[in-house]
């Protein structure tokens, strides 16, 4: 019987840019081919140096209008350069399209709430080449997922999703299979990408600090995109 | 280190009316406090006979003109039945708003493709009962979970969601908490429901006629609705 098993990576020193994600968490983990590791976004920009300090940016005047009296028309203006497209605007809440198709609150633009620290994370710049560059550390047959927590229409919390992918086939396409019946053309793409990125979630975020799970147990292979579980716009009834 | 296993309920028969899910998933399996059962809403709604004949079905001129010549005009007239609103449509795919303010493909409706085949099985009426009944002939402490595989705005493939909770809280609330670093603030919901609901989908989706999955080690406990998940209309941009 198959069986699902999401372990939590522990003990990763905290991640600066320049450091080498996949050989840390290659030293951390016993992997084997069929694992599928997810790392959360923010660990991979902060690896790649996506971090930008507030003080070094001068808000547009769109940007000081949208922020009004209750936000840094500074963030505002980060996002405004991350996104191709402002998808909702709420106020100063702006959902936006990102270069990488993804919807998401802010442009996926992260912020510090500490006192004093007017650092923000921004989305790696590729998602895919980030994941395929921490898989390059790990052993042969081992699938990476880099994810990030997403809002969505019509429903409350977010949801993990994998806004990047080495090694495994994000979707998986039943359409024209057989169901169980044998006689039953099923007709679904299933996003198990994000799926996974959201198993994983449960073990990441019930644990502060850890930014990293293994998934094992799926024997899934396969390649494919983080843009393969982007909607085309042209097929998107809500873009 | 806490460690997340999702393993399938093997061994259930085919579900009819009247056919008590509870006592079968725990007649299947061992089940202890913190558990927790994830079954597909189809099954549960075949017990609850939620299942209607489009042979009985006289479709209203909306539904033919809907239909046009693509689609049964019988299969839409359930669907605008099942439905409070349309959200989207293209030509005869309609994204339908249902009673329990669930937005999906169909209003939920799901068809057989079977060739001479023309019964339709419906969402329950009330998901978060069917969970508590379920429950009900399970052991103390376990949780159930009613899910159904969903299309997301944005994103390609669906993604499996929790319709219907009983005995679990399905939002984390992190706002206000600190995180590892002590004194950020954090602002995020977690729909920790719909996640784990995703991984249940995991290992049901890959065995054809796997219609439960139990999730353990993750120890949430709590209490809420399915409701809890649906972002309420006035806050909603996409709606």
């Amino acid at each position: 019987m198959t069986e699902l098993r999401v372990t939590p990576v522990a003990g990763l020193p905290e991640i600066g840019a320049g450091d080498d994600l996949g050989a840390l968490i290659a030293g951390a983990v016993e992997l084997a081919a069929g694992d599928v590791v997810v790392v959360a976004q923010k660990v991979v920009s902060k690896a790649e140096g996506r971090v930008l300090d507030l003080a070094d940016v001068e808000p547009r005047p769109e940007a000081v209008e949208i922020a009004g009296t209750g936000e840094d028309p500074r963030f505002i203006e980060v996002v405004l350069q991350e996104a191709v497209r402002i998808v909702r605007r709420r106020g100063s809440l702006l959902v936006c399209e990102t270069r990488h198709g993804l919807v998401c609150a802010s442009a996926g633009v992260d912020r510090s709430n500490a006192p004093g620290d007017d650092r923000v994370v921004l989305l790696p710049l590729d998602p895919d080449a980030s994941a395929a560059r921490i898989r390059t550390a790990l052993p042969d047959g081992v699938g990476v997922i880099v994810s990030d927590s997403f809002g969505r229409p019509f429903r409350q919390g977010t949801t993990d999703v994998a806004i990047g992918v080495a090694g495994i086939r994000p979707l998986l396409d039943l359409r024209g299979t057989p169901d169980a019946s044998g006689y039953e053309l099923r007709s679904t793409q299933i996003a198990v990408a994000d799926e996974i990125a959201g198993a994983a979630q449960l073990v990441m975020g019930k644990l502060d600090g850890i930014p990293a799970a293994i998934v094992r147990g799926l024997r899934m292979g396969g390649n494919g995109r983080g843009s393969d579980l982007v909607m085309p716009r042209e097929r998107d009834l809500f873009r």
